[in-house]
């Protein structure tokens, strides 16, 4: 290993090296990684460059990758990448560490080698407590490992920004933590509602985690590493290049226990996290919203094409990750109607009974399609409860109480 | 039969009494007319009750209804409310009737004895073209019997009902009637935009054709049935009563070959028609909303709890009705990126380029995780397409013909 400028027998400095000489996802060097780990399978990578292997290639994925690999060998140093982290008060966390996200291992062969984090992942994507490793960051999730990924659109609008914030802010408050990019739109609209609510929110960017990109969500992201973090599968310095936010996608995604879409396009990048989610068999859900926002076309393009589940509130996204029923949204409450409570018959009577003059009980029979007798015993019922007097020989309907106030406005509309 | 002022023994006669005598999708009734014809059922009830029989029951469902249905044999005379229905232009239709839609069977004992109609039906819920019998009332739909119901909450936003409006239009565009009932809100809107189409639309009323409710909707359903059809399973002169309005709702979901709800409230007469729909499995189409609107929250509980699919133009309610691929949406146009149409590989070579001082081919090869091989293969092809242009010993990336203007703006957002 003369080659290699640091110790490449180190299993972290070996899994750095690892995920600054791929591209992120690459299958073939995942997979040589998983069957020799990461050190023997650098000292196989280097070996074979020194002596000119590579061009006579081989069958398997990774001898056939050799040559695409072999151009980041030059001057590869990673402790000056991790001198940047340090310096930024990051830690570098690779499989095995207490801090590393159990659940990125779904990933398999397209698992990251090594998370580049800035802030504190405060067991995020961990399916249980670590043993011993107490919380780095406040404030710490209730339930350790509870993370949702809440994506959108970059280009989004008023309504989806609300939406978002609004989702983070109320899944923080039941201990949840917020996954999601370093993008303009949804994503930064969701980080915010998150530390708004005092809550823990994770930042998974494209490039490297000592440039805050875009520029114009620097100080968003500093807030965010702050109280959170702020993550990345491939060193400082390194650029965020197109494919880079694709095969980032697939981490947003891994580190949610389920996925939520708040607003994307009819193309849309964050429809790629939405089917990575759907690939590792974790729930997507979707927010609608109204049919004329190109906005939301992408939303209902998953609830149409996907079977990607209608989310319009925390409780409901919470549905997707919880136990069945333990975050069961309360029934709204409804504003009580005049029939509301009785049963077909006694409403039909109430119906069929006039106002002002009274009506004697054949007529009421013949009115609301019932027997006489079925009516007088309804009538006995109704006057019982103050809904129905008697007037002389007949019967009209008494003035109705006022109806209950309803406690929320939402949803009690009757139609 | 002496008990009755006209003649019992025709058929259209006593389907018409049978039509006053119970109230709407009273199953004891249905069945028995399904089992002895309108004609003998009624002969059997005025003898039952003649002999006072009614009063010692029997086991039955029609024995034990007895009691409920003789009061409306007083003064029973159908004649008069044909009378009324004949001074306004209109006509019953019953089962067997060229105009009788047979889509109406489906419900089985709950199937109405006739309908009383303004306008005229036009093949509306008729699998096939009649034999013989021309539509009465232009324009015919193209499609004979093709419907659709277009329900919503009465209290309906100016976003509901204009995707009402728009949706209805779009469905007799293609030949669709279109099926409501005759609320302020999203039905009025649905027929307003069919209307506007030059369509075909029908109201189909709780009370009386002779009563034209809402008082506020009058001009509107004078214009509905001048187009299309206003149409009741009760007799001209019947109050439009609560019960009446949800049983009505079953006609609406039996008439439409699918029912979509536009926009509805947590808790909604359109849920009511959406679940008839479902009982007769027929499709159910929700538009979305915004998740901050209560008018939208049944629509969204549609989608989320029961099943129904998501639609958000006429092309794709008219997906749930058509044989399937017939009315495939067109997929969107989309404004083309700087990277679209290229191989991943491709896509990668050019975001690893410089714009302006080119770099050698070592270096990009190192950029983009490539083989330098692979690097010169694409960057030929990418100089081919005027992508990219040899600059000195290096490669850099060629200034972006301008991107083809997209077709519409609809969902042609990039993000």
């Amino acid at each position: 290993m003369a080659d290699l400028p640091f110790d490449a027998t180190d299993p972290r400095l070996a899994a750095a090296a690892w995920s600054r000489i791929v591209e992120p996802g690459d299958p073939a060097a995942g997979t040589l990684v998983a069957h020799v780990g990461a050190v023997d399978a650098l000292d196989w990578l280097v070996r074979t460059v020194r002596e000119g292997r590579a061009a006579t290639g081989g069958s398997r994925p990774w001898e056939q990758a050799v040559g695409r690999w072999a151009p980041r060998l030059d001057n590869l140093d990673v402790r000056r990448e991790l001198d940047v982290l340090a310096r930024l008060g990051g830690a570098l966390v690779v499989p095995g560490d207490p801090e590393w996200p159990a659940r990125l291992d779904d990933l398999g062969e397209r698992r990251p080698f090594a998370l580049w984090v800035r802030g504190g992942l405060a067991q995020v994507g961990a399916p249980a407590p670590a043993p011993g490793g107490a919380p780095p960051a406040p404030p710490a999730p209730v339930a350790p490992g509870a993370a949702v990924a809440v994506v959108g659109s970059r280009a989004a609008t008023a309504y989806g920004q609300r939406v978002a914030a609004e989702l983070a802010a109320g899944l923080v408050a039941e201990g949840v933590s917020v996954v999601s990019g370093g993008a303009y739109g949804i994503d930064a609209a969701a980080h915010r509602g998150a530390l708004a609510a005092g809550g823990h929110t994770v930042a998974v960017l494209a490039g490297g985690v000592d440039r805050l990109y875009p520029a114009g969500n620097t100080a968003l992201l500093e807030a965010v590493l702050a109280a959170g973090a702020v993550v990345a599968e491939v060193p400082p310095g390194c650029a965020p290049s197109r494919s880079r936010f694709l095969a980032r996608n697939r981490l947003i995604a891994a580190l949610g226990a389920a996925t939520v879409v708040v607003e994307a396009a009819w193309r849309s990048g964050a429809l790629s996290t939405a089917a990575h989610a759907a690939g590792l068999s974790r729930p997507v859900g979707a927010v609608p919203g109204p049919v004329t926002s190109m906005a939301s076309a992408g939303c209902h393009r998953l609830l149409r094409e996907q079977g990607a589940v209608c989310v319009t509130d925390a409780a409901e996204v919470l549905e997707l990750v919880g136990p069945a029923g333990e975050h069961l949204p309360e029934d709204p409450p409804v504003q009580t109607g005049l029939l509301d409570g009785l049963d077909p018959r006694a409403a039909r009577v109430l119906d069929a009974l006039p106002v002002r003059a009274a009506a004697p009980v054949a007529n009421v029979a013949r009115t609301a399609g019932l027997a006489v007798a079925e009516v007088r015993a309804v009538l006995g019922l109704l006057e019982l409860q103050g809904r129905a007097e008697r007037s002389g020989s007949g019967w009209r309907r008494r003035a109705a109480t006022a109806a209950a106030p309803s406690r929320g406005a939402r949803r009690t509309v009757r139609t």
